[in-house]
């Protein structure tokens, strides 16, 4: 269990000035900060924010984490105090198909078993506040029912963090009265619960309990919403979250600081690491790295709209990762061409990346494009796509973290510092605007559709959102990461076509309404052979097949 | 965060000579020690053991973990090393009907707290373990199902540490073969899983991996039994449990050491703390106190007949707890009328106490009875039970360690040294004994019956077994814990009925078969009023509701 090349965590806690006292260690190298040390650093400047996003992801991989570490590292080498903030993985992919998410190569946070496994017991606190919750809800329903619950409308489901199709759908409460009715149900994967989300939203403990005590789970017999404060659980929801909600310290493979902590989804939530960390980094170092989920158009776009707006801060740049090969899959090539050049490919899928550079500029963002070199490419290739960048006007970088660290980072590092500037906000709607206009913002600016559709089951939902009040949330469109449109099959740059709404909810404790836009799994399912089944430990506790 | 009066662990540890390298703090007062530390260790002598056990349990409350904590503060006291070793608490009960379970008064272990929430996350990972065998196992048939596994016979159901009574009984994989094949499933609570009994008698690494691999699941077309190696998902249940496996060391409220590691049931498992936790405390002190779960009849005679020749140790004295309100219980007091003194009912109950001591005695253990002073026992209610102990030619102290912690428990410490004796091990049956005659020695030594009837299920399954050959297994049974009988009505001491097996199973991993006699609820529910709802924490994270 003791890894040569490991920094005690006391000491990279000492490097950014976190004295002992807000130090929690769990094993030697990782620790919880205490979250009430913002407030202490509250009249300390922050930092700059560096938001780290990518093209349209497609199944080549773009190495988004990796980067986003590897340029950490970078920055610090060429003389600045920087941190890294990213999400925590989720068990469940880590035993499935996806493995472990701790970015790769020469630029990983360490230790990446540990970080993949248990952690810090953050999911395992969100799926015990969140099934509490549920099991509060139908205890409550079996002893009488003060409240009404109507059991053929309630929202809540239970969660696991564990790839398990065979809890999608699920009829539970059978065997009798002493089980309580038998009603629907369903299972959702820990980091698709509202706790999670909550959890990465919140400041502090109180914001956190008030949040919790917000999540509507179930309508009444007169339609009414009926939330986890009626039920007066969130205080118990709350105890239990009491530890999650301190931000996890790790290092990089270099010994630079990184927080790993929380981690929503990034179609039903926002998809960006806990606030709270991302607020301590930026009081702690001059350049925080942050990452946001799936591409520019989902992650990035509700960094902006939504989460900079609840965690009072705005990026000071934004990295936009591409790769030759994910270019050449927008263009059109197959997956298992991608080794070969192919230049022809290669200028129709820039396109995808061209619209993404757009889109950020609409933020005001500073953009840098970070071409994540593989093997493979050619330098033809490289050359096009700098070329192409540079003709767009945008700065662009080749890295090379994965293979070489820190220094195969200085060109973005230097590439980015150069870009830095101080941001005046600048957001695609208002809150207050009705949740249609946003949706309609959103899908001509950002997706460019040309227009938008609901299906009636989207109107009644939303007829229910404005009149329960929740029409001045922040909208999280839901839809296919795989596209800039809601059409999973569409790569490249898709264009002038009708964007369709199919149904919509509230988050009313994370504070958002999600949009569904698109078939959305919320349970993944295990491959034939899960990565499970490559993982073995020894008599001396040494992992294999983790990560 | 920062209590007092709590001494940093590291200093804990220092105390009984575990050094730095073989610990892993969980924050500032909590720690795991490598487990491999024992290997080390194995040419010293073993310190005492004591386990302490107690009378039939009743509503009273006798205070069995209080008295553990106690007598070893108290042993400490009188100028010997001792360490106290329990199980840990279970979170679904923490937030159910029965609150914390780590002590009381004066003598607890503490930070009780953190104990009763997550602790050091073992409970997670055994569900997570657990639940990850359930999930590989619905995919493995619906990915073909090579292994030919009925899924209506399908034994391993899925996990969750709540409680929780919609999930007891559930059909899963409802809306299309995407989501598998529907069929009927279940809940139980963490502590009832199979995984959790493996963890709790492993002795290593490799013991534990090959344990979680004879897990048997199901049976295939054949009716043969398909186990969890047969899935190949043993490497990475061990890998999920190899932090858990580790011994959990906690102060007493004296700074005294305790390790607080598993939980397994003690109606169908045995109920008793970690194996490892046990052999490493004996390399680490003079004397360990050991407690079993509910009455002699159950936890005492499992840890005798199975976990002692599991662990290789034996108790050298056994501390019988009882108290006043109890015995007057048994004797057919109401539980309203307890605090009123009734010698009557004192002399008939004492007979569930004589059939316990005579009980142990059978196993050729020094026997000392504890008996636990509450507020409302009068002085000849006192006597009378020191006096028949005395007739009975047994030990017996009065213990007040609830309200003066080691102070109260001196007279307990002393009668427990003088009993301690180097007892050959006594065992009531071989483990080679067919099932049958294992059973049939229990009902008639232990349980007090006259005969021992069968029903046709309870045939089926010991066929089952024999064929399958686990019939050399030892046997746990599970019965009411509230009376020596399997009917919980009968209180006292029940002589003369026919004892009822109602059906039989193996768990294979954890080795042995599980007899029942009675039903047994594997999956708690919430109280109108759970105790989750008196929680809360404030903006410091001051916890209040939870011990």
């Amino acid at each position: 269990m003791k890894v040569m090349n490991l920094i005690p965590i006391k000491k990279i806690a000492e490097s950014v000035g976190i004295d002992e006292n807000h130090l929690f260690p769990y094993g030697r190298y990782i620790a919880k900060v205490d979250h009430r040390l913002l407030k202490e650093l509250e009249g300390r400047e922050n930092g700059k924010l560096i938001l780290v996003t990518a093209i349209t992801p497609t199944p080549a991989g773009e190495g988004k984490t990796t980067t986003s570490i590897g340029l950490s590292m970078a920055l610090n080498r060429i003389g600045n105090k920087s941190f890294v903030t990213l999400r925590e993985p989720s068990l469940g992919p880590t035993l499935g198909l996806k493995g472990g998410a701790t970015g790769g190569g020469k630029a990983k946070v360490i230790p990446s078993n540990e970080i993949n496994l248990h952690f810090t017991g953050d999911m395992h606190a969100v799926a015990s506040a969140h099934n509490l919750l549920s099991a509060v809800l139908d205890s409550h329903i079996k002893h009488g029912n003060e409240l009404g619950i109507d059991p053929t409308r309630i929202f809540w489901k239970r969660t696991m963090d564990m790839n398990d199709r065979s809890l999608r759908k699920i009829v539970i409460g059978l065997g009798g009265s002493a089980n309580g009715i038998p009603r629907e149900d369903g299972f959702i994967i820990t980091a698709a619960s509202e706790v999670m989300a909550i959890l990465s939203l919140s400041t502090d403990l109180k914001d956190l309990k008030d949040r919790l005590g917000r999540i509507v789970v179930a309508l009444d017999s007169r339609g009414r919403p009926v939330r986890a404060s009626d039920l007066g659980v969130q205080g118990a929801m709350a105890v239990l979250l009491k530890d999650a909600i301190n931000p996890n310290l790790v290092q990089t493979t270099e010994g630079t600081p990184a927080f790993v902590h929380g981690g929503p989804f990034a179609n039903i939530a926002h998809g960006t690491n806990s606030v709270l960390a991302t607020k301590l980094a930026l009081k702690l170092s001059d350049y925080v790295v942050t990452e946001a989920g799936f591409g520019a158009d989902l992650g990035a776009e509700k960094f902006i709209d939504f989460v900079s707006r609840v965690g009072d801060f705005y990026p000071n740049a934004a990295v936009l990762v591409a790769t030759v090969r994910a270019l050449k899959y927008h263009g059109g090539s197959d997956i298992d061409d991608l080794h070969e050049e192919d230049l022809e490919a290669l200028k129709k899928g820039f396109k995808n990346l061209k619209v993404h550079v757009e889109n950020l500029k609409k933020f005001g963002l500073s953009v840098v494009v970070a071409l994540n070199r593989f093997e493979t490419d050619t330098e033809k290739e490289i050359s096009f796509v700098m070329n192409e960048c540079e003709k767009l006007g945008v700065k662009a970088a080749v890295s090379e973290v994965f293979t070489k660290g820190s220094e195969g980072g200085e060109d973005l590092a230097k590439a980015v510092t150069e870009a830095i500037k101080d941001s005046s906000p600048h957001f695609l709607y208002e809150w207050e605007d009705p949740v249609e206009k946003k949706v309609e913002i959103l899908a001509r600016e950002i997706y460019r559709a040309k227009d938008v559709e609901y299906t009636d089951e989207a109107r009644k939902a939303l007829k229910f959102i404005k009149k329960n009040g929740f029409d001045h949330l922040p909208v999280i469109v839901a839809k296919t990461p795989k596209s800039l449109s809601h059409d999973p099959k569409l790569r490249g740059a898709p264009e002038g076509y009708t964007f369709v709404v199919r149904d919509a909810y509230v988050s009313a404790g994370a504070g958002f309404v999600v949009v569904l836009a698109g078939d959305i799994n919320l349970m993944p399912g295990l491959p034939k052979k899960p990565n499970a089944l490559n993982m073995d430990v020894d008599e001396d506790g040494n992992i294999t097949g983790v990560s």
